[in-house]
């Protein structure tokens, strides 16, 4: 598995984290998340360095967390404080701590080289500091597919209007030609659908009485955020790329963390520049989403079945796939030249 | 695992297929079955060439299957006739399919070399068309067992009083030897108990008052259909081999599809020469075939466990082995005589 | 994994065992256990020799067992006594057969050499056959832990203020050191709380009014078998070693028996020095002790877990790890020095 090390992942949403030790699994290792004193957020290596027990069975204390086992406690920088009934506490008595930062509800880790973990390349919209943009958090939504097919398609308008039809598709757009520009960091993948009646989501949101123009814009951070800016505006505006802001328009967000070699996380949010001020409509476009969203993990899921049977052809290419191509290359260089690194 | 690719197997009862999509797995191999505009079957290789989404999650059209993703449509021959947002359809872009033919409410599949598959070469009694005679279909038994294993029992009478005791065997049978004909391409095993009490089934079916002669041949279909000719007739009677016909006699049939390594399914149904126009004997049959064959399921399986585990020992082998042996053999040199045939 | 197989191991409580076949796994082999003619019992490889349906699938006969596949019977001794339809019984058909000892409501199976197996070998307590002491069985108590890391536990005292804070340990005992004995077949870890608030279950069983000296013995006996001598005087009696029979005093046994290289069976006891009349104190004392083993199951089963994951670090090793080291080097040395003993 093709996975980048020097990132910033999501390691939870802020409200799953409390003073109970909680394990999350990324990348095949096992994390120990917890506040102590309420507060300050630590990962750490889940295992005792003694007999392997996850610390996340242990206690959470004052700045320190103790081994279920027999009590050795670690502080928050990893370090072994107390045996209990020893006095000498020998220089392999650590933990591998990991960068974390908090910030926006979202809780951030640093998987990789902890000299190269700087906060300023976290992942941010400059939205999210925006009042005239609303923000929604949405769900933490565990697939069983590897990262890479799942970031794939939030870089694939095309399989909107297959996959979706009742909430974010419509048939339209099914022959509607994808535009894909690779020229920056971010891969960028989009289609305008024209004088077309309005999708499930825009009939519920948007309160149009005619055709609309709609977009979908579809921009792959690495290694693995998306951001779908999609909207639609009445027909008779006929506004451009640069007028999107005019249409109803909302952003779906998805930070994808890699579990293991066939699991991933897909914490999702939105920010939309309607009704802002009241809160139900947000709770209305999360129950939209968790529609689309499941029919993505159902597809992705079985994909993921399929790949680990034995293959006799090589995969048809079509025009689609640009976009999912230039991404799957990147992460690969990018992987290929972080050395393999592990801290003990 | 020994399979005979050259073969037509039954894919499904005919009830079991409309016009909704549906996987079966044959030898390790997923393939899709559908009806189009309600009549023909279709059989085709469950994979999407583009992404591998099985095409068991997309939409039966006219003549076509559409792909659940992109919507990658083939026709009934298994050639893209459509790829959404492009022009060019690639020579890459098909999908495997399989000789199809439906019969008798039978929907058999042919595995192997398609120049070779010949619907006279499938399955079919005389008793299929015979109006004193009434056939009825069973169910579509799983046994997570090796077909292979499930066919020697269906060749193996002594079997019965053990396994048996209460529907087809009694402990008269116990020490009665298997005569067994391996001459003809049929392979063949059977026994008379004579003078000894109805086993179960005809103690139900036959209105007997003494004791009945009752015979059980077994007909060993390659490579894997097993037709069993069993019955009781009064003692008084003295009927020979020739006159079976004089007696309630029952066929017994299977129709084994062997699934994986270690699973198959074995379709069976029953035709019988008594009562034959009173549909409520042929169930109340089911439900006596139903208890016996779930006896053969619970042996079958506990065998297939154990031959996943270590072996130190050769098995012991019986004189009762004779048929099974000889059947054995034969599926070993017809599958290696066999190329090992992929089309793509 | 390191299996000791010149031993004795406890197969089963007697009150699991009637005239129905039972399946055992010890060292990952499967075992037929039965009661014939209601009394003797017998323990047999779990696999009839003709097509390995497991014995424990067929009937318990007079002084013999039939496969419930072609009825053939083995006597007693392993040897087939009857093969039905068939006159000549090949040497080959028998299955091993294992020494069995019954004593004390315990069931004994020898796994090793046959020739080595003696009764005299099995563990026993004085006080099994002391009026003063009340024996009381307790559970059969599955752990998906390897049998070494449960064996280690038992001889492990340090453990109890951390795991059994509400019944067997509090925090008095935390940072009190471990006193070992290796010096003879039987290795000791031990520990002295003295004056100190009595824990939860001599608060229930003890009644005492102020501070108590307690004390844990563990003796583990090889391969796998623990006794854990702990109570609880009053502070003012200053008791010492020898006069441990002044406490309320309670003996908990731990008899292991390997299931696999994941698994094992901790089928423990208890004998007391209080109360002796009263079966009802017993079985408090059960609820008891299935809080405290319930509690060493989760963590025993996380360790499990663990340890089958890949590893980069050494463990670190404390002071508390001395007998559970010794042990781990003693049982290395056996089994190397067993021959792999195989009999067929």
């Amino acid at each position: 598995m093709d996975y980048i090390r020097d990132a910033w992942y999501v390691a939870s949403w802020s409200h799953e984290i409390g003073d109970q030790p909680v394990r999350i699994t990324i990348m095949s290792e096992d994390i120990v998340l917890f506040r102590s004193n309420g507060e300050v957020i630590t990962a750490m290596e889940d295992r005792c360095p003694h007999r392997s027990l996850p610390l996340s069975k242990g206690k959470v204390l004052n700045n320190s967390i103790q081994c279920g086992y027999h009590g050795m406690t670690f502080g928050l920088d990893g370090n072994c404080i107390r045996i209990p009934g020893q006095n000498i506490i020998p220089d392999s008595a650590y933990v591998r701590t990991y960068p974390i930062h908090e910030e926006y509800n979202i809780i951030w880790i640093w998987m990789g080289d902890k000299k190269k973990a700087n906060t300023k390349d976290i992942f941010k919209l400059p939205q999210f500091d925006d009042p005239t943009w609303k923000p929604h958090q949405g769900d933490a939504l565990y697939i069983k597919s590897n990262y890479l097919n799942v970031a794939e398609n939030l870089v694939d308008p095309a399989h909107v209007s297959f996959v979706h039809p009742t909430t974010l598709g419509n048939p339209e757009s099914e022959d509607v030609k994808v535009e894909v520009d690779t020229s920056g960091d971010v891969i960028t993948a989009w289609r305008w659908i024209r004088d077309a009646p309005p999708v499930g989501f825009f009939q519920s949101f948007g309160n149009f009485s005619g055709n609309v123009d709609r977009w979908h814009y579809y921009y792959l951070y690495m290694p693995s955020i998306a951001v779908i800016d999609f909207g639609s505006a009445p027909r008779h505006l006929r506004i451009t790329d640069e007028e999107r802001h005019k249409g109803v328009r909302v952003f779906a967000i998805h930070l994808l963390t890699p579990v293991s070699e066939t699991e991933c996380i897909d914490r999702w949010m939105h920010l939309r520049n309607i009704q802002i001020e009241d809160d139900q409509v947000g709770d209305s476009m999360d129950a939209m989403f968790r529609v689309a969203f499941s029919e993505d993990k159902e597809i992705l899921e079985a994909i993921q079945e399929e790949e680990l049977r034995p293959r006799t052809r090589n995969p048809v290419r079509l025009a689609i796939d640009k976009a999912p191509n230039i991404y799957r290359l990147r992460v690969r260089k990018l992987a290929a030249s972080q050395q393999d690194y592990i801290e003990n």
